[in-house]
């Protein structure tokens, strides 16, 4: 058992957090025996699985281990866990997990695609938001474009609720997406506040795409010229604006229910 | 001009920080020009304004002072600014106000209302996420029974980006809620994820009233028995539940739209 706050491994899963490290060691950290759960089926490679007896003998998820090779599980003190758990009301486990490519050619389609596309977001919080609404309504993929946010960052993984490994996902620039939205028929929908068009009269049955920019400016120039359409959600009050993760669910929802969801 | 870190004001604006001290000085702290302006239009009285002018010069609602006594504005270098300030990028106004009363007696219901009731609502995040769909969509009224989080709670205002100030709100029992609901002839939705009832099959044209639980454990019995529907968003992916400012979107904008907003 490891004990000590010292140990190469435990500081390793600190250096983690931070975007760089995981970028230059190819591995990323999974809280949560849910999450894990759910990377696992996913396929994703885990290297390592880090157990704190006393709080995992309370898990909901006590088969997570099931499918982890023996030598890869380690188990640590609950001081150990605490230097590396990044939340509260933890079930004692943390993994490290090795990320997968996210490239636009590997997207499978399904034959009347639904798909988010998110211009340069911004807050992890509302990126992993979004992957859990993807999930809920079964949307085929959701594309990053030039994110300010890294996928794997650990806020990404808790507010996604582990969505982010059951969402396929791309990463790439506006630019290829559009060609990509082009060469798959996909209509695009630009969300923003000055659209001519409201959202609950598009016809979302068709493949379609919808765009969403970033908190703080809204969509870029190049999504507002190049998108097929751009629409809008009624805004009846005094803020405004909607938060980027409650405006992807409206439309994506409101897509799934035309649909027959 | 306050140049101190110890300033008396100043140490007590940081205090504010717990809701402990905002209830018992009947205090709470607004940070943002935008905000601030948005609590003057709503009626809430403003006791002082700390402003640091090298950052104001950047606002984008410079008017925001207009309407405030001189006496109570209170000059305060960017050093002091710093100790109170609670977010980044912010634009050098904090201001001490005085919190309303939030009765339901004193709620002013439109000819066809429709309220969200949140039960127990634990993140302030997701309460000001709320309140921002709210402001949007034009709800008569949010209700939070039993909140397990300050209304005033800085993160509250920061998420609700101001529609903390803009949407009626009342604190009660979710036992007064139901008999005001009842008293009013509003039809009552307890939204679950074992719901027979779909959302979209609902008709949300007459008085409504959503009721959600917390993220954790969803509602409680009281209201799955006594709501009139029970209601479910469909949950197509593996994660299954959605951030409950998310759900309360969804249901929210579907009920717009069936209204013809």
């Amino acid at each position: 058992m490891i004990t000590s706050l010292q140990n190469t491994a435990i500081k390793n899963i600190v250096k983690l957090s931070k975007s760089k490290e995981r970028k230059e060691q190819q591995l990323f950290v999974i809280e949560g025996a849910r999450e894990l759960s759910l990377a696992i089926k996913s396929g994703y490679a885990i290297v390592a699985v880090y157990v704190c007896s006393e709080l995992f003998a309370k898990t909901d998820y006590p088969d997570v281990l099931d499918t982890i090779f023996e030598d890869n599980i380690f188990y640590i003190s609950p001081a150990v866990f605490e230097k590396i758990a990044y939340r509260e009301n933890s079930d004692g486990v943390v993994a490290l997990a090795k990320p997968k490519s996210h490239t636009l050619s590997d997207l499978k389609l399904s034959k009347n695609p639904f798909v988010i596309v998110l211009e340069a977001v911004e807050k992890p919080g509302n990126l992993g938001a979004i992957l859990r609404t993807a999930d809920a309504a079964a949307v085929d993929a959701v594309i990053v474009c030039d994110p300010q946010t890294d996928l794997y960052n650990p806020n990404v993984i808790r507010s996604s609720v582990g969505g982010l490994f059951t969402v396929q996902m791309a990463v790439c620039s506006s630019e290829e997406v559009l060609i990509w939205l082009n060469k798959n028929e996909i209509n695009s929908y630009a969300a923003e506040l000055q659209a001519a068009e409201f959202y609950q009269n598009i016809d979302f049955r068709t493949p379609s795409a919808i765009v969403l920019g970033t908190e703080a400016d809204g969509l870029t120039g190049f999504w507002l010229k190049n998108a097929k359409t751009r629409i809008k959600i009624p805004m009846c009050g005094k803020v405004d604006s909607l938060n980027v993760s409650v405006s992807t669910a409206v439309l994506t929802f409101e897509a799934m229910r035309q649909r027959g969801f």
